[in-house]
């Protein structure tokens, strides 16, 4: 086994602190990354505080990790020792189903394995732990490569913020001549924006607060509009192809749905605790609107959202922070005051 | 103006009876359709009743219109004396926006005219009257050919019931090789069951009721699962295509969801007056699943799903009744009895 380290909860809603712990050693088809920056997601917390399932702890969290490899196993095709190297929300699938075969691992109709907070039924069922740390070992399969011209620490929130929001825009078709609507602007939102204006597509950002708008327009959106201003909003009812709603609060899809166009896409990746009311089924039907979800992303499809970074110079905006510092992290996320990512200097750990 | 008589709810929630009105003079573009059956909607009662919206009285309802051409104007070019012809859930749109250019009239950018409970803005503001009654004059491009080869009172309702499922499974492209949950056995519910088969897909009638499924055999439907049976369920959970709903009662959204499998659509076309409530988002999200609205459809999409169900013998299953018995007809609809549709002879009227 190998020796590591990282920041953990022992029990559901405890302080992260110092914990060594113990990684597999690195298999014929794995890749040591020794980890640089790991990115701080709001999933992180809720599952320490057992939001969404009872955890499996200690838990280390982060599934936003960027790094260097520094050791490969005899059959590593893919990875030599020195490159940058990518881990993001998923470690391991079946990959026999007809799902992992197309390249969508995340979506295993056996079971995707997430990073961290899970049991990795297709190796050896041990808990997996996630990027709050110094290294990690994964399959190359689940392994990605940072393109050399991205700011390392700026791409770690790539992993998770970026191709949750880059894939169903690009499986819905986002594009040239559209509209789209963003809804929230955390991680995901933001980078929402940079995935919308680089594909072509005129991007509003629709918000709660007026003083957002300085902020809003440097990540390149064309449009703001405050939602609770009746003439700005009547300009733009009927008016969006692409809504890509962010928040995980609740709120009204109503409203929402009223501001698509015909065959409007309202794309839910936010996670709202109580999930969504439409009341009038009518603002669906009387325009062919549909409301959808997605998951993160398979891993080729990260890697082709890692290389459209690259050819578009894109990366999240961050703020980097100490590990010790990550309960005042989460304590600012929580109140939104943040642009727009944290990202942990594992260096600091 | 010309002399007609039909049912009429003179104020809301009041019981139908004759009334004797005018309807426009056949214009240059018009038909007259001597209407000889129409089809029994759930939204002819909702209407009287006012539940959607404050509604015209009088209200003539009835938009499953079928008939034969009495009269054509100067400058119709698309059917003649004796023909056979219909009119649906609309009789106007402003013809000049995107959509009207698409054939998307249901759609109209600048409003729709149904074909009663409106006023015609686009022609003279008036109210519009539906289908029963004697007589009708439409616009010949609101009107559609009924093919000779169907029975003609069990076309009627491909109007509004047959259009409203074949438009979104058309959109949405049901196919070979899908597997289609039909929720809701009603008129909608069962030609839902017979378009699916036609268009190749293996259907499945999702029911609360154990007691329908020798009848809902009979509309071709390949599977039958008691909702309330866990076994049943169990294996046919992350298993359709498709869901086309019709039910307009509340229901358990996140149950259906988790039938559906990846890239899964739940197609709403009932209409739950209280909407709909997706409890966990992650429903959709780990199955990247859509839930989906549709109106009925467009002209030239009416006549192709006319056209459909004369290549493929496809008409309604109706019980004929005549139009004194029509509240009887509504008691029976609102508690489920009846196999699928009523449908009015107007030689009664």
């Amino acid at each position: 086994m190998i020796a590591a380290k990282g920041y953990a909860a022992q029990r559901a809603n405890e302080t992260l602190a110092l914990w060594n712990f113990e990684r597999r050693e690195v298999g014929a088809h794995d890749v040591q990354v020794e980890i640089l920056y790991c990115g701080v997601c709001h999933s992180d917390l809720a599952q320490i505080n057992n939001e969404w399932f009872p955890g499996i702890f200690p838990m280390v969290p982060g599934h936003e990790i960027v790094g260097r490899i520094s050791k490969v196993g005899d059959h590593v095709k893919g990875f030599k020792v020195g490159d940058l190297a990518g881990v993001g929300t998923l470690v391991n699938s079946c990959r026999k189903c007809h799902h992992c075969e197309e390249g969508l691992e995340v979506y295993c109709e056996n079971g995707v394995i997430p990073t961290y907070n899970a049991l990795d039924k297709y190796l050896d069922n041990r808990p997996t732990y996630g990027g709050y740390s110094n290294t990690i070992v994964s399959d190359e399969s689940f392994t990605v490569r940072i393109p050399q011209n991205l700011d390392l620490a700026a791409a770690a929130p790539l992993l998770c913020a970026g191709i949750t929001t880059y894939s169903p825009m690009k499986h819905w078709k986002v594009g040239k001549g559209h509209k789209v609507a963003v809804l929230g602007l955390g991680g995901l939102g933001h980078m929402a924006v940079k995935f919308g204006v680089a594909l072509g597509a005129e991007v509003t950002i629709l918000s709660t607060s007026p003083h957002k708008e300085a902020d809003a327009k440097k990540l390149g959106a064309q449009h703001f509009v405050v939602t609770s201003n009746t003439e700005e909003v009547e300009k733009v009812k009927s008016s969006f192809d692409f809504i890509i709603d962010t928040v995980s609060a609740e709120h009204d899809f109503d409203f929402y749905l009223s501001l698509l166009k015909l065959d409007g896409i309202h794309i839910v990746v936010g996670i709202p605790p109580q999930g969504f009311q439409v009341k009038q089924v009518g603002l669906l039907q009387l325009g062919r609107k549909s409301v959808v979800g997605s998951a993160s992303g398979g891993i080729p499809e990260t890697q082709e959202m890692l290389d459209f970074c690259a050819a578009h110079t894109i990366v999240a905006d961050i703020e980097i922070i100490d590990i010790k510092d990550i309960h005042a992290a989460y304590d600012r996320m929580l109140k939104g005051d943040i642009n727009y990512r944290f990202v942990i200097d594992m260096a600091t750990l």
